[in-house]
C-alpha cells in the first residue's frame, strides 16, 4: 500500500479554507503565482510515493543502530536523504539569499504534510532542520549565518534543538548543560541531553546541534538559559570540516514507534567541552526559542494530519478490497466488500473527516504565519501574528490528537489484521502518539492557548476569528441546500459554546487561575471542533463554485458529516469546561485518599 | 511498578454498583455467604501482585517462539501457569461437579479483572479456557465431559476456540474447514484456522482445541456449521495422553501487543485429519458458540477494564514521582510533582472514572448472567437472561474502547518517557488495542446491541433499565448534596437522550434499516455513558451509608466528574445518532468519488 497525495483536497483547503486565495488578492504574497502550489505538490507527492513511501516500513523494521558512538539509520535511508536535498525539497521554504526558493510556508506546509504521511520518521528530519533554519536565520551572527545557514537551507547539513535534560522536559527552566565562555569568544559546552531526535545519523556529512545552556553566572530559571550552535564537525574558514566536536550519542531510545527516527542522549564535555557560538545573546536563549516554535508546532500538527491521511488511505483501500458478510437486502451468494456496512463508512467518514478539518486548521496557521511577516501594512501583519499565536497550538494538539484517533480507527477496519504489524496499520498508530507529546504536550498547547493566547489580550484574538466563523456559517445558513443537512444550527450551536466558554475562562484566569486550567484541554477540543466544521463548511461552499473539483456534493457532506459528528459536542464540551473544574481541582481527595 | 488490586472500588462496584448484594438479598444466590468475595479478590491480588505482575514486561520482552512444532512462551510463564492452577484460580467459577469451586460469575469477573490488570497476555489464556469449558459443559456428551472437563476445569489443561479463516473472520459463515465421518463415530478435520490465541503453547501437557469446520453435505452459511473437541494428544481410556493429534501451529503472528500469547495459524490434516468429537449436533455449532459468547465477551470487556486500571495506577504513581513546573501561586524554589496541574489532575481523574465505570456496567453484566442460572423464578431468570443480553455488547465495547482511551491517557501523563518502551506505558497502550477487535470487533457489538438486544423485544430490555436507571438518578436529585454538582442533571438528560435515541433507531431499524446500522456505534457510546454515569453516581450514594469505605464524598467527586465529562456528551450522541445518517449513507460519494 502505497500513497497518494490528494492534491484536489489540499488545494482547496490551501485556498479556500485556509484562505491562501484571500490573501493572494488582497496582495500580502506580492507577485506569488497561485498555479505554483499545484504544481509543486504534484512533484512532492510524486517525489514522495516514489522514494519515501516504500521507506517507511523498511525503516520501522531495521530501526537505528548505535555502533562506535555513531547512529546507522535504515538501509536506502541515506540515499533517500541525498536524493531528497538534490532535489530541493529541503529549501522549499528557505530564505532566497541562502539558496532557499522563498515559498510560502503555506506551501511548505502542505509538503509537510506529503512527507508526514508517506514517510513520518523521515519527514521528522528536515522539520528539525527548518526549526534550525529559523533560529539561526533570526538570532545568529552574519558570520555564523555565512557558513552554515546555506548548507542547513540546502539540507547538506541538518539541524537539531536540544533542550530536554531529564529533568528539564515542559519545564525547561530547570536544565542544567553549562557553558564555559573561552578566550576566542566561543564556549565550552558540557552536560547530557535527551530525547534528541536525529541526534546523530549517517545522512549528512555533518550536523548542526542548537543547545540551550546556561552561563556559570546565569540567573536560576528560563532567564538565565542561551542558545548555542554546536557543530558536529568544526567547520574551518575554507567552509571544509575540521576537527570532530565533544558531542556524541551516548545512548539511543528503544520507543513505541518512529522506530527510524533515532532519538539520542548527547553528552558533551567528556573531551573538555564541545565547541559552540552563541546564537543571539547571553542569558536569551528562550526567546531565541519562542521565535521558532509557532512553526516548529505546526510542523507537529502537521505530522499528525499526514499520519492521519495515511491511515485514511490504506484503510479505505482495505475496506474496498476485504471482502466479509453483505449489504442489508442483497441476494445470491458472495460477499461484499465490508466498505458496504455502515458502520465501516461511519468510520471511514469519522477519518476523513477529521484529517480534513485538522488539515485546514494546520494550512490557516500557515497562511497566518506568512501574512504576518510578508504583508506590508503593518497592522494587517499584527493581526496575522495574533491569528497565527492564536491558531497554533490548535493546530499542534489538535491535529494530532487526531492523529491518534485516525490511526486507531485504521487499525480498526482492518479487524484481526489491524493488531499484525506486516499490515502496516499497527505503525502507523505507534507512530503517530508521540506527535501528541513532543514540541510541547497536547496539554501545554492548551495551557498556551488559555493563559497566552485567549488571555493575552482578553479574549481579542478570538472574538475576531469568532466574527469571521460567523459569516460562513450565515452563508450556509442561507445557501439552502438540504444536502448540509444540520451544518447550520450544529456550527452556531458550537460558535456560542465557544464565546461562553470563552468568556467564562477569561473571568476565571483572573479571578480563579486553576479553575481555567482545570478546562484547558476540553476548551481546546472545543475550538478545534469549532473551527474544524466552519471551516470544512467554507470549503463545501467554496467547491460549489470550483469547475476543476467534479462533484462539489461530496465536500458538503464531509462538512455535514463533521458537523453532525464532531461539532455536535460543542454544546457539552463547554459545559465541561465550565462545570467541570470542581471535580478536577477536588481530584485529591479522590486520587490520593 | 507492580499492580495492586483496587480491592474497596471493586467490593463497591460488586455490591453495589452492580446489584450483587441486591441479588443475594433476594435469594437469587442461594445461600452464598457476602464474606467470601473479599476474601478472594484479597488473595486473587496478592497472586497477581506477586506471581503475574513481574512476568508482564518479561513476556513483551521475550514474546513468544515458535520452534519444531511447538510454541515456547516467556522464562517463567510455565512455572507461574502451574502455580496458578495449584492455586485453584482456574477453577473459581468451574461446576463443582467437576472439581470447580462453584463461585458466581461476578466473582470470577472480579478476578478476570485482577489477572488482565496484572498480567493481560497471561489472563488471555484461561479466559479460553473457560470458553471452552462453557462449550463443553453446555453440550457435550457426557462421555467427553468425563473425559475432558475436570483437567479445563482446573487448568490442567487449556482449551482454544477456532473459529477464524482468512477469509471468514466477522463472517464465520463462510468458513471452510472440513470435517468428514470416520466409522467409529468421529471425525476427521482438515483445514487451517488463524489467529488461535494460545494455540500452542509449553505450560501444560495437552490443549484441547474447540474447532468450527463444515460437513461435506452440510448446508451453506452458519447453519451448516459443526463444532468439534480436538485434542492436541489424544486421551486413552485410563485418561493418559496417547498419540499426537493432527493439528499444529504452523505459524505465529509478529502483533503490535500482547507479545507473551501465541497467536497461532493452526494447520491441521497434513497427515490425515485430526481426530475430533462432536460437540452437540451436527450443523448446529454455531448455536453451541453463542450460549458461550456473552461470558466470553464479557472476559474480553474486563481485559480493557483491567488493563485500564494498570495504567491508570502506573500513571497515578509517576504523576506523584515525577517533578516538572509548579503550583500556581506556589513560592520558593523547586518543582512540584506534576499531579498538581488541573490539567494533570484532569487526566487521571478520566482515567480513573471511566475505568470505574466500565468496571460496574462489566460486573453488572456478570451479576445479570448469575441471576439468569441462579434465580428460582423462571420470570426472574427470564429477565436477568434479557438484561445479560442486553448488557454483554456494551459491557464488551464500552470497556474496551475505554481501555484504548485510558491507557493512551496513561501514556500521555508519562510525557516523552511514554513513548519510551521500558517505562512500560507504551505496552498497556498496545496490548490494548486488540481488545477493541477480537471476540467480536465493537462495531459487530454495536450492530449486536441495536439490532438483536434493542430491536429483539421492541426495546422492553432497555425500558426496563431505564425505569432502574431513573429511580437512580431521582435518588441523585433529591440527595440534595451540593458535592454532586449538576451530576443530576447531566444523568437526567442522558437518560432522555438515550430514549429517544432508542425509539428513533426502533422505528428505522424497520424502515431503513441502514440508518440505524449507521448510527449503532455512537448508541452504543451513548448507552455505556449514560449507563456508566448511573452507576457510579448509585455508589456514591450507596457509599455514604458504608462505614468501611473511607471518606465517602470522593465517589461523589468521581461520579461528578464522569457525568460533568462523559455522560453530558449524551444530547450531543443523541443528535449524532439521528442526524448523521444520511452523512454515512451517503459515504461512497465522498470516499469513491
Amino acid at each position: 500500500m502505497t500513497y497518494r497525495a490528494p492534491i484536489n483536497d489540499m488545494l482547496l483547503a490551501l485556498n479556500h479554507g485556509a484562505g491562501l486565495q484571500a490573501a493572494v488578492k488582497a496582495g500580502h504574497y506580492g507577485d506569488y503565482d497561485s498555479e505554483i502550489a499545484a504544481a509543486v505538490l504534484e512533484e512532492a507527492g510524486k517525489f514522495a510515493a516514489d522514494v519515501l513511501a516504500p521507506l517507511n516500513r523498511t525503516g520501522d523494521e531495521h530501526g537505528i543502530k548505535l555502533e562506535n558512538g555513531g547512529v546507522t539509520t535504515a538501509p536506502g535511508w541515506p540515499d533517500a536523504y541525498k536524493r531528497w536535498t538534490a532535489a530541493g525539497w529541503n529549501a522549499v521554504s528557505g530564505s532566497e539569499d541562502f539558496g532557499g526558493q522563498g515559498l510560502p510556508l503555506a506551501i511548505n506546509a502542505a509538503c509537510t504534510e506529503i512527507w508526514s504521511a508517506s514517510n513520518i520518521a523521515f519527514g521528522l528530519c528536515p522539520l528539525l532542520t527548518l526549526s534550525a533554519i529559523e533560529a539561526l536565520d533570526a538570532h545568529g551572527s552574519s558570520e555564523l549565518k555565512n557558513i552554515y545557514l546555506e548548507k542547513l537551507v540546502s539540507g547538506e547539513w541538518t539541524g537539531t534543538m536540544q533542550l530536554t535534560e531529564p529533568q528539564a522536559g515542559s519545564d525547561v527552566g530547570s536544565l542544567r548543560s553549562r557553558a564555559e565562555r573561552a578566550a576566542d569568544g566561543s564556549y565550552r559546552i558540557s552536560g547530557t541531553k535527551i530525547f534528541i531526535t536525529y541526534g546523530d545519523h549517517d545522512m549528512t556529512d555533518n550536523i548542526v546541534h542548537f543547545v540551550l545552556a546556561r552561563l556559570p553566572d546565569a540567573p536560576a530559571g528560563t532567564k538565565g538559559i542561551s542558545l548555542f550552535l554546536i557543530p558536529k564537525f568544526l567547520v574551518n574558514a575554507d567552509g571544509s570540516l575540521g576537527a570532530r566536536n565533544d558531542i556524541y550519542a551516548s545512548g539511543v531510545e528503544h520507543k513505541l514507534g518512529m522506530h527510524a527516527s533515532p532519538t539520542c542522549t548527547m553528552t558533551m564535555g567528556d573531551k573538555g567541552g564541545a565547541i559552540g557560538y552563541l546564537i543571539g545573546e547571553e542569558n536569551r536563549g528562550m526567546q531565541c526559542m519562542f521565535t521558532m516554535m509557532n512553526q516548529a508546532r505546526l510542523g507537529v500538527g502537521l505530522e499528525g494530519v499526514g499520519i492521519a491521511d495515511r491511515a485514511y488511505q490504506q484503510a479505505l483501500a482495505y475496506a474496498q478490497d476485504r471482502r466479509q458478510g453483505r449489504a442489508i437486502g442483497k441476494k445470491g451468494d458472495g460477499m461484499d466488500a465490508i466498505i458496504v456496512h455502515p458502520d465501516v463508512k461511519r468510520m471511514l467518514m469519522q477519518m476523513r473527516a477529521l484529517t480534513a478539518a485538522s488539515r485546514t486548521i494546520c494550512y490557516a496557521t500557515a497562511v497566518a504565519l506568512d501574512v504576518s511577516v510578508r504583508a506590508t501594512d503593518p497592522a494587517v501583519r499584527a493581526a496575522a501574528a495574533a491569528r497565527g499565536a492564536l491558531l497554533t497550538p490548535i493546530a499542534k494538539a489538535f491535529s494530532t490528537d487526531i492523529g491518534n484517533e485516525v490511526t486507531s480507527l485504521g487499525v480498526q477496519i482492518h479487524g484481526g489484521m489491524g493488531f499484525i504489524e506486516e499490515t502496516g496499520a499497527a505503525q502507523h498508530y505507534r507512530d503517530a502518539r508521540i506527535t501528541s507529546i513532543y514540541e510541547g504536550t497536547n496539554g501545554i498547547q492548551s495551557i498556551d492557548l488559555v493563559t497566552r493566547k485567549l488571555g493575552v489580550n482578553g479574549g481579542a484574538s478570538v472574538w475576531a476569528l469568532l466574527d469571521e466563523l460567523s459569516e460562513t456559517v450565515k452563508r450556509v445558513e442561507t445557501s439552502n441546500d438540504p444536502a448540509f443537512g444540520t451544518t447550520g444550527a450544529k456550527l452556531r450551536d458550537a460558535l456560542g459554546s465557544l464565546e461562553r466558554a470563552s468568556k467564562w475562562l477569561l473571568e476565571r484566569l483572573a479571578a480563579a487561575p486553576n479553575d481555567a486550567l482545570a478546562g484547558a484541554t476540553p476548551y481546546l477540543r472545543l475550538f478545534g471542533s469549532t473551527l474544524g466544521g466552519c471551516k470544512l463548511a467554507e470549503e463545501a461552499l467554496a467547491a460549489r463554485d470550483l469547475s476543476d473539483i467534479g462533484n462539489p456534493e461530496r465536500y458538503v457532506t464531509l462538512a455535514r458529516f463533521f458537523a453532525e459528528n464532531i461539532t455536535v459536542q460543542a454544546p457539552a464540551l463547554e459545559r465541561t469546561v465550565i462545570d467541570s473544574a470542581d471535580g478536577v481541582n477536588g481530584a485529591d481527595a479522590v486520587l490520593l485518599p
